[in-house]
């Protein structure tokens, strides 16, 4: 399939691609020197920064926030765990809120400590999601509900499909809705049969992101052995065109988690890389 | 959930469990010593007993044979590689019905080296099972689609949910049927969503082994790092109850791929913990 070169104003960096060597402060810099005009930060950049001067400093660099990573992680042990989960979400709408993200970022969770009821875990997931949704609406920041690769289902996310994202997002947000959607990550989702069908049910209305990087043959590690698009198998332009076919107008956040390689490169470099395989891969 | 234990009568074991220290003469042997009715070898430790020997000892220590591992790997990057793999799947069909086996477990295979083409590789397993059919059907022995875990689509098998598995069933195997069906190994899909509702699609039929093992948290290698049942996250006596409600009353059987802990083991104590484990956690 011949897909047309991507906008590269379309492009965004997620800050985790260079986490291990740039501050936020150096990351906002760095995206602003190499022309890139997104960006997507993690809150623990986001904290060590502060929130004043980081929405400041993104603000005059001219950087569109493409969503703030993340909240979610509903599952706990106990009430008091489940408690703290939502306190933490509504702060992270506050924050998203601050930046003028375009979204909120949602991990689901995986099963609490010592626990093997998946049903209960996803249970847990859905009624997180509803007690914080009115304060994401009122906040004008949609929920992106990331489903996760099935391999992060026991640690991590326990909702793995665009299917069983979107059947949240019709449940919880019927009506006139808006205010929940999907962020659809090649890395979790391009094995998925089901992909193209689901990015089209999703439609613009649902579609809150777009992230990209690749799956390499063979994963050394199953958090951090991202690939750079190009580097690996996923037919990036195939899946980018679903999205537009289905009405995704937005940034292609490049967010790759890699131990052994880009982590360990001068952030400068990356970014080099990051904006000419977006050209000539995505 | 409550669910009584399952029949001892019902273990086998997978070759792959002991595969570090025993041959399969010790295994066949090992077995019976122990008490374990059911065995499932995989094709080189077949290869290198040889497979009238090796159906002699099976048949003398009164050994069922729960299906031979593995057929399948249909995609290849030229003709000749295709037909190279259905060559070796008309040879597994004999081996498995020189053994008398329940069924062949069949493994989808991954992208041909350098393809990015994932629907090219569906349809090329899709071709190659029917291709293989007949023959099977000739033999007597059923064909078991065996989806595997999302993370090994690249690599490994391109089929990664019971859906999609059954989806070919019922695309190459329709009318009477009972030539086609599938291996629900825990492993695999223990994270779906919509396991429960497939496995009821299945039906008795279709569901022609049951494979156990345990997903460990962390899991620190994507291929051989798989838990003794009891030891993860997986409720394997729910699962087990799906399948005997759908009418499932064949064998369970332990597959447990672990570089880092059972392969390394007595093989004589690791079976002693297969079966108190089949009894206490399956």
């Amino acid at each position: 399939m011949k897909v047309s070169p991507p906008d590269p104003e379309l492009l965004s960096l997620n800050t985790a691609t260079v986490r291990e060597k740039w501050s936020l402060r150096e990351t906002i810099e760095g995206c602003a020197r190499h022309g890139v005009r997104g960006i997507s930060p993690w809150r623990d950049k986001l904290a060590a920064l502060g929130m004043k001067e980081a929405a400041k400093l993104i603000r005059d660099n001219g950087l569109k926030v493409t969503g703030l990573c993340r909240g979610g992680m509903f599952p706990a042990a106990d009430r008091k765990g489940r408690q703290a989960a939502l306190d933490d979400n509504l702060r992270a709408i506050d924050e998203a809120a601050a930046l003028g993200a375009h979204c909120l970022v949602l991990i689901a969770g995986g099963l609490p400590s010592g626990s093997k009821d998946l049903g209960g875990a996803r249970a847990m997931v859905r009624d997180g999601i509803g007690e914080v949704l009115d304060r994401a609406r009122g906040a004008g920041i949609p929920l992106a509900i990331e489903p996760l690769h099935p391999m992060y289902c026991a640690d991590r996310a326990c909702v793995n499909t665009m299917s069983h994202a979107l059947d949240l997002c019709d449940e919880l947000d019927s009506g006139k809705g808006g205010a929940l959607g999907v962020a659809v990550d090649v890395y979790h989702v391009w094995w998925d049969p089901d992909l193209k069908r689901q990015i089209e049910r999703a439609g613009d209305k649902r579609l809150l992101a777009f992230h990209v990087c690749d799956w390499l043959t063979p994963t050394t590690d199953l958090l951090n052995d991202r690939g750079m698009m190009g580097d690996g198998v996923i037919d990036l332009p195939l899946i980018r065109s679903w999205m537009e076919q289905a009405g995704y107008r937005g940034f292609h956040e490049v967010e790759i988690f890699s131990a052994r390689n880009w982590w360990k490169r001068e952030p400068d470099d990356v970014l080099g890389v990051v904006k000419r395989r977006h050209q000539e891969c995505c």
